[in-house]
């Protein structure tokens, strides 16, 4: 696995306007990747990605990424089936950040509490001040307490 | 300006499913904001703003970010005329990334290379291994070089 590679970084014109890949990452050595449905549109999560992880999405064409809080390899959908099949990646004009256009196997759902989009809130007008928040997801797809028990 | 203010991050179960924003910030004080057109829903481009960059977001419903890069406040379009104009706001469940639903004022550009996205290429299967960078856009919404000169 993971013969890819990647071009070095080029001049500011040769990144952004050139034909090859050449990421960059921050001081962690993690690019963002905005994961977004296929079909829809719709901005399902965010995740980080290491050089490796980026190298095993695209040569599988599942996705992978950096789990900052564990601190290592993530394949989405390993233990919840949400799996995500990878139909294309974009990247952005400084290229350090991607968009995966993706489906999401098993339930659909992509957010460990249960909703399609980890996207499921939004703020609403400040009352006494305080950013209040809205949700836009009328149900879950699943309740995950059901699925992996409580706490 | 700013008199919004956010509440304290809560315990896990408050972050993730209660009803007031908690952001939370990378150890440069920062934010990742994901934004995409209200119309189309396609992603735009990918920001981050500080507290007060936020703050000034949701008062103003015109985005701000901070430019990391020149580590300084930043008003989309100020000198481009590409103002966004926020309809929605979303955050995921541990609310330490952002969804700004824009339109976009001026010639309706967003990239600074004179692209409607910022995400104007697509990763191609890897020619001789180096992964490669195919357009997705077929053309310039504006000249760069006409409207701000050469280089």
């Amino acid at each position: 696995m993971c013969n890819t590679s990647f071009s070095e970084r080029g001049d500011k014109e040769t990144v952004e306007s050139g034909a090859f890949l050449m990421p960059k990452y921050d001081r962690d050595g993690l690019i963002v990747a905005v994961v977004t449905d296929v079909a829809s549109g719709e901005v399902l999560m965010v995740g980080y990605m290491n050089e490796e992880a980026l190298k095993r999405t695209i040569e599988t064409g599942e996705a992978w990424y950096w789990s900052r809080s564990r601190q290592g390899f993530w394949k989405k959908g390993e233990t919840s089936g949400q799996v995500q099949t990878v139909h294309e990646i974009l990247t952005d004009c400084d290229q350090d950040a991607l968009v995966l256009k993706v489906s999401v196997a098993g339930n659909g759902a992509t957010c460990h509490v249960g909703y399609r989009s980890c996207f499921f809130r939004k703020i609403t007008a400040p009352a006494d001040r305080k950013v209040g928040l809205e949700r836009v997801e009328s149900e879950k797809v699943y309740d995950p307490s059901e699925v992996y028990g409580k706490g």
